[in-house]
């Protein structure tokens, strides 16, 4: 008998139709013997709905505090309707809110971060033999205050209470039925993992894949939580996330190729190379709260650097003229911009034991034409960033090049 | 400086244009130096949105304890949303459920009573320069379960808050401008009341006039809170509902006329007149769960007694039929029913003290040629029961026979 976490998303329990069918496949694992505890979302629309409120109410500036209170009530819907669609099928189930099981967060409203968990009153109504549905997304402060630990946070709370129970499983259901060596929409011969690292999914998923959300991936790899991707309403395994502990033979070198299209890159040049002058240009950056993905800095030349970063697109037009002021500044030569970029990367623990990774990954570009603008490697994944017209074949030509294609089942006859 | 509880209902509240009218209203009481704790309702509409999901999932039997974690979320959305109101207007709030507060209940899911509150929370807030916001109608058990009042609950939350803080007053705005001396819609000439007693103001609520409800007053009584009830959206003093002592030296004989038209009067003839016959009679008919109003049984003839009673009148076939049964088997000669009739009450603690107060309604009464069935008396009323056609014209009557008609301002001038 094995104790097992689930989390359904907002679109699984997005009608009245859906809860019933959450229902029955829960319904299902219970005669399996197995203990159950659900976390779950608000209905699709409803967070957005409450939001439209706050916002109306507050000419669009929601007090964070409230916003929490207000926003919470979702998923408080969502619980007690599968409880109740539970109850009525004769499965012994009872609902509770982040606050009735403990979930204690900080007091960072509408981003809270989860502190500790208590176990107790969850595990005494499993002993009952009850399936106990928790509501995902929120928690509560020290002083009582409620608390949301931001968008996708349910996948957090499933993974923190798989992790506080010991469970032998976090199964996140969701609308697609696996994690893909990449996305299917660009390569049709895209294939399901049966499994995958955290430290892989955590590449993946930050590199485009929106499968997951980060943080409950961090969070399951440094409390060991298997984590399992499934579709909520199609059969299949889905995709096992693990340590890598268990890694066999035949383990492919490189596990999925990610891919981004929304971020522009700039670039700095001629900027004296003193000490301190990479932080001079990004200070400023940070400081008007634009992310930073990749930084490139090569060696200099007479004294003199090139600087290059990409943003998100949208924080674009602003990273610009803050460059254009740091550049007269500190004395450098220009400031250029492309927003017509995109980013590849080919992600896989196997690549930490095997030399000439990345010159397959550039003889794979070179032979389709496609030059290359940056580079960066981390351990496990290696970007490059090319002129966006060509992202689709880049990635077509490496999902094949790192023999991820699946197998032409027409050949096979 | 007084610390003043506010209740505001479902239509005060039903859309982010009230809210936002509400939050001004509040912001002047501020203004003037009082301190304001609010109560306020679900959105109107929304609690029965929430019922009526949790009935789709259950096959039209929700389950208590789920049902009270759904629908307690309505007044948690207005909550939020009115202390973001507020505090979008620069007036310091902070917003409340029922647990936070600590509104001890019992564990009768769907219709629990308040045992204890907390008021240390509040009086903080209060003393920082804040606004408390009360979720109304919800509390929460000794295990932690969330749990509401029923319907109206929040009248009795915003009393039960007062009394938790001693406050000076608790306002419960509404629809009307107060309590008057009987429904406008039947006597055009009928007054607002400046003020009324507890005691009065129950004999009117349980009569039918449905300003407030019922535990909410008792409540008040109970803990001497002064009550007024108010208009939402327009000025005016309302009407007070205090304890009697400060009677003025003209307080009407009688405060006011009320009326019920829902019920139903059933009559067992021929009873053998022996002890114990009376629960012999009620005792099958609460047994099956029928509320019954008026009793009335006068003194016997050769033995047998006749015995009357009023039920509401969607109970009426139920009672017949139980009746029936009820006279084979005790061996009364015959059962009677009416559904035609209509309840008509005079109240006033003014009454106590004046003789001759109950003859000057039955003249009234047979002034106009109406016929009285059935009487009834308590200390601060007597009732009538009387064929409902007549119902409009006996009320007219006794508003008029007991000088409660307004100037007519035409003679005025």
């Amino acid at each position: 008998m094995a104790l097992i976490v689930q989390k359904f998303g907002g679109t699984s329990v997005g009608s009245v139709e859906r809860i019933q069918q959450v229902a029955e496949k829960i319904k299902k694992f219970r005669e399996n013997g197995d203990d159950i505890v659900v976390v779950v979302s608000a209905m699709s629309g409803e967070t957005n709905r409450l939001i439209d409120l706050a916002k109306q109410i507050t000419n669009g500036k929601p007090v964070p505090r409230e916003l929490d209170m207000m926003v919470s009530t979702g998923e408080q819907v969502t619980i007690a309707l599968l409880a109740m669609a539970l109850i009525t099928r004769g499965v012994p189930a009872v609902s509770f809110t982040g606050n009735q099981v403990r979930i204690l967060t900080d007091s960072t409203h509408t981003k809270a971060r989860i502190l500790q968990i208590d176990a107790q009153k969850i595990g005494a109504e499993l002993k009952m033999g009850k399936v106990v549905v928790v509501a995902g997304f929120q928690g509560v402060d020290e002083h009582g205050n409620i608390t949301t630990l931001g968008r996708g946070g349910s996948d957090t709370t499933g993974v923190a209470l798989a992790a506080a129970l010991k469970a032998d499983e976090c199964q996140i259901y969701t609308d697609v039925d696996g994690v893909y060596t990449t996305d299917p929409r660009v390569v049709p011969k895209a294939r399901r993992l049966e499994r995958i690292t955290f430290e892989e999914m955590l590449e993946m998923a930050s590199l485009g894949s929106k499968v997951l959300q980060i943080r409950s991936v961090e969070f399951a790899g440094k409390y060991n939580v298997p984590l399992r991707v499934l579709h909520s309403f199609q059969e299949g395994p889905g995709t096992l996330i693990t340590l890598d502990e268990e890694e066999s033979m035949e383990q492919p070198i490189i596990s999925g190729i990610a891919f981004n299209r929304d971020e522009s890159k700039l670039t700095i040049r001629g900027v004296p190379d003193t000490p301190g002058v990479a932080f001079k240009i990004l200070g400023p950056i940070s400081a008007a709260n634009i992310e930073v993905d990749m930084i490139v800095q090569n060696v200099s030349h007479d004294n003199t650097t090139d600087f290059t970063f990409t943003v998100n697109n949208p924080d674009y037009e602003n990273a610009l003229g803050i460059l254009q002021g740091i550049a007269d500044e500190i004395g450098a030569r220009e400031v250029k911009g492309n927003v017509s970029i995109a980013k590849v990367s080919i992600v896989g623990v196997g690549m930490r034991s095997h030399a000439g990774v990345a010159s397959r990954m550039f003889e794979a570009l070179a032979k389709e034409g496609i030059n290359i603008q940056m580079i960066s490697t981390s351990e496990i994944k290696v970007s490059v960033v090319v002129e966006e017209k060509y992202l689709e074949l880049a990635v077509r030509a490496l999902h094949t090049a790192f023999e991820l294609d699946a197998p032409d089942h027409r050949q096979d006859a």
